[in-house]
């Protein structure tokens, strides 16, 4: 959960990769407030020193690794991840790499190729020195499946939210120029149905594959889906079509490609839409976490407390507070 | 969509890699009947003749790419995919691999890795010369999303569900225990609420990491989501209950680790439900397609007419026969 004054990114729980690019983001958005050093250094063999500990998680779908270990007699956290494969490499990848012959059949063979170093990088994250927080934070854990009442939300989440004094801080920042204003893709101002649209930082850009964005609303009253009602569908509507319109102009990618959504619970709660590539598998796309912007708003114009009353399912890690708060009220 | 007597597996429309793994494994089946070349011979630079002439398909998260081009005049689909990062060779990894500094600030810092070649292997496969089945199996098709209201329901897919003669002879041959009987491992035979409930093809059965069940009803009047009114809560209820106490008592999987939906659009047209592990991503578990069975019941509870009127979107491959009547219907 977020802490004051840090950024806090969306995070999918019970997806491996999404906690551990949450600190990368969030180790990003700190990077945007204050200067640091740029592009370009070299810092040969920083990591020979490092000695590993434990691996916190790994995902062989998603190449990446997490790894908690010392270095310099420092607390730290690695983050590993195999970089996509770029079409514009592979003259030069087929040019330059060798092969080993695994198994030759007919007219199928397969190989390990071994490209240059340069075509075939692998991002790495460090995290030093790191706190028990990271690790934890890291640590892949056992997720349920909670249906939160409307009662729920009220006698258990809601005080929960409010007692955490979970901190926005780094969001009125975006909305009001003081950090990431070169981001903004789109802004809409209107105090009441407007928003930013700025990419979100699991997405580096380079490709329109994993395409991401987040739109982040400016009004400061609605913390997540519960609070929405019909007064909010033209701010619904708004964010639908402005972000749509925005994303076709700038990256050529029509509405019937993009899959608008918000989670449920959101990590952090000041309402904001996702905005991704339909043949992205975003991390926090699964049924049991989003919610089509297009179904809350059909929900709403049904019936104006839709949020207020009904049950809504989403994932709940062990470790999280929430979960323990569920627990301690007999709800699981 | 379903041929007669076959038996059509779910397929999530707009999964990526699901297609292309099929043949890859495919051609791994060969290769392990018969005898050919082994491990261990170079075979440098083999692929420096190699023409790209498409990509085929790729994914950024799971950094893999289908490739159509020529090699010594013959068509040839490459398939590279990074390899996982493995534990054992973290050590040497950060011994022997230069570190660029991207950004860095405060206690975080992001990098670029250049390992040495043998350490960062990718895995490419050949298949050489390919056929033209080869490159259209491959090729990623372009996924839209569609919002189809009630009437587009009416007036162009239930007609267009119609008219196909869908077979479902498979199901039926299920529930009559004339196939599949022994793998049937729950059974509510009760010809108004009752179904059948088996692992799902795409599950062997060898963990519990990627379970994966479906529940099939017996009754035979369902199509799909859209055929569901408050008539059939009890139906509903009884599938999501019977369900996970028999996934429960089979497998001491407990309701709170599993995810529950329905697709739509599904891919036959007999009602069933996907019983799913919550900790794994199984393809179709995007909110463009899935619907949780709590959320159905909820909403029929509400509103006896819910699935009738609304608009419920799902993704459409361009290839697809409904994306054709949409298409000649003006609807795309």
């Amino acid at each position: 959960m977020a802490d004051s004054g840090k950024r806090k990114i969306e995070v999918a729980v019970g997806d491996n990769e999404t906690e551990g690019h949450e600190e990368t983001l969030k180790c990003r958005k700190v990077i945007s407030n204050e200067p640091g050093e740029s592009n370009g250094s070299a810092s040969e063999f920083l990591l020979s020193g490092f000695e590993t500990k434990a691996v916190l998680r790994d995902s062989a779908r998603e190449k990446n690794i997490f790894i908690h270990g010392k270095m310099a007699d420092k607390e730290t956290v690695v983050i590993l991840e195999k970089t996509p494969i770029r079409e514009e490499s592979l003259s030069e990848l087929f040019k330059n790499s060798r092969l080993k012959l695994e198994i030759k059949n007919d007219i199928y063979s397969t190989y390990q190729l071994q490209p240059p170093p340069h075509l075939n990088e692998i991002k790495a994250t460090v995290v030093c020195p790191a706190t028990e927080k990271h690790v934890k934070k890291y640590l892949r854990q056992e997720t349920f499946l909670l249906e939160e009442t409307g009662e729920d939300y009220r006698s258990i989440t809601l005080p929960f939210i409010q007692s955490q004094s979970f901190s926005v801080q780094w969001v009125y920042n975006i909305l009001e120029k003081k950090a990431e204003a070169d981001r903004i893709i789109y802004e809409d101002p209107d105090p009441k149905v407007g928003f930013v649209l700025l990419p979100d930082f699991k997405w580096d850009q380079k490709q329109l594959d994993d395409l991401y964005l987040i739109a982040i609303i400016h009004r400061r009253d609605i913390k997540s889906l519960r609070d929405l009602t019909s007064e909010h569908i033209p701010l619904l509507c708004n964010i639908r079509k402005g972000g749509e319109d925005a994303i076709q102009k700038r990256y050529d990618v029509p509405a019937n490609k993009l899959r608008v959504y918000l989670h449920y619970q959101p990590s952090y709660y000041h309402l904001h839409v996702h905005f991704t590539s339909l043949s992205y598998d975003a991390p926090g796309c699964g049924v049991e976490k989003a919610h089509l912007l297009s179904d809350v708003i059909q929900n709403l114009q049904a019936d104006p407390q839709y949020y207020h009353s009904r049950s809504l399912c989403f994932p709940l890690r062990a470790e999280d507070s929430l979960h323990g708060k569920f627990k301690a009220a007999g709800r699981l």
